[in-house]
């Protein structure tokens, strides 16, 4: 199956079939999806959590409107971005470049000097906001391989944020919830949206050219 | 090649073969992508920007502080989102999903006047921010796409998105600008990164698994 007929196949399940799970080696290439996804300056300024525990995905249903998603999916992810960028955040990921490409540490120093002059410029929201954008190129990275592998995911903003960040304990590590994407295999027969035309806007209004 | 391989593959290329070109299928295929990357209440608020004319490729290097990506690359994909969710756009996609699936016209009204209210509620720039996010989805899927046919592709938000929407008379149609995506195919003997190791936080940072 091409990646085109891939992202045909996928759609938003509304209904998982909650005695299928995934294997190991799917949720870990799902894993790799996310965390191969490229981010501004290389900066990756999210964390990925891997939920199983079945009381807390349960817990997650009362915050997410009554979306039984949660509870039902196989795994439960979550995309929970930096609350601001630091200097420490920003030394951490260039050490770990340096080391990784063998370069002296001071290479990428210019570099780091005007990211960290640029992110000290804007408030702590902005920057949020910000680190927020470049999970959902890694969202996208996640559906694709999703789908590729013959997985239902689902993507959402319906919950609530605060909600999750208590429950989770985010704020305290510094991040904050953007988006959750269950995992898990499509229950066609108790899914309302299953059998439905997938709608977008055509090319025409969708494309402008400019040759 | 796996989807898994085809992200290890892929990489910014910061120079791309200025004699190479995308054929029209591969274009075709990355812009399919993009339209079937899932939305927000299906929303897709953003349009796609081809961009091929070499004179406005040109100048568009002068407002992404000199990067020369825009002139060199095969095709320069503008994401430019909605500039507020408006009341005749929310009517519109729900009237074509209707359409699409034969349906009574007044099926989503329910869900329709719960859009608007919730809309109508936020700031423009709110709604703006919100609509953003929904392109990074569909830059991921682009990319993914790109990668899996081995079309090479950038990701840039580095560029004055003040400039782009007046070049291209973007506030006029009620969107705004917010990355660009250059397709074209890499020119290793002269891009510095080609060769450099890709670097990503370890799993055992990225990932909290809570079982």
């Amino acid at each position: 199956m091409t990646l085109i007929k891939s992202f045909e196949w996928r759609y938003a399940t509304k209904k998982f079939d909650s005695t299928k799970k995934l294997s190991s080696e799917a949720v870990q290439s799902i894993i790799d999806a996310s965390r191969l996804a490229p981010t501004s300056s290389g900066l990756q300024p999210f964390k990925l959590l891997v939920i199983t525990n079945q009381e807390l995905k349960e817990k997650i249903v009362s915050l997410s409107y009554g979306q039984t998603l949660p509870a039902d999916c196989s795994h439960l992810l979550v995309f929970a971005a930096w609350d601001n960028y630091t200097n420490e955040r920003i030394d951490h990921i260039y050490e770990l470049t340096t080391n990784e490409r063998n370069m002296p540490a001071d290479r990428y120093n210019d570099y780091k000097v005007r990211l960290k002059t640029l992110f000290a410029s804007k408030t702590a929201e902005q920057n949020f906001e910000h680190a927020a954008r470049q999970a959902y190129i890694a969202l996208g990275f996640a559906m694709a391989q999703a789908a590729a592998i013959e997985v239902d995911s689902t993507p959402m903003e319906g919950f609530s944020t605060d909600a999750l960040d208590e429950l989770l304990n985010l704020r305290a590590q510094g991040l904050r919830s953007v988006l959750m994407l269950p995992l898990g295999y499509r229950d066609v027969e108790n899914d309302w949206l299953a059998s439905l035309k997938k709608v977008r806007h055509p090319q025409s209004e969708f494309v402008v050219e400019i040759k």
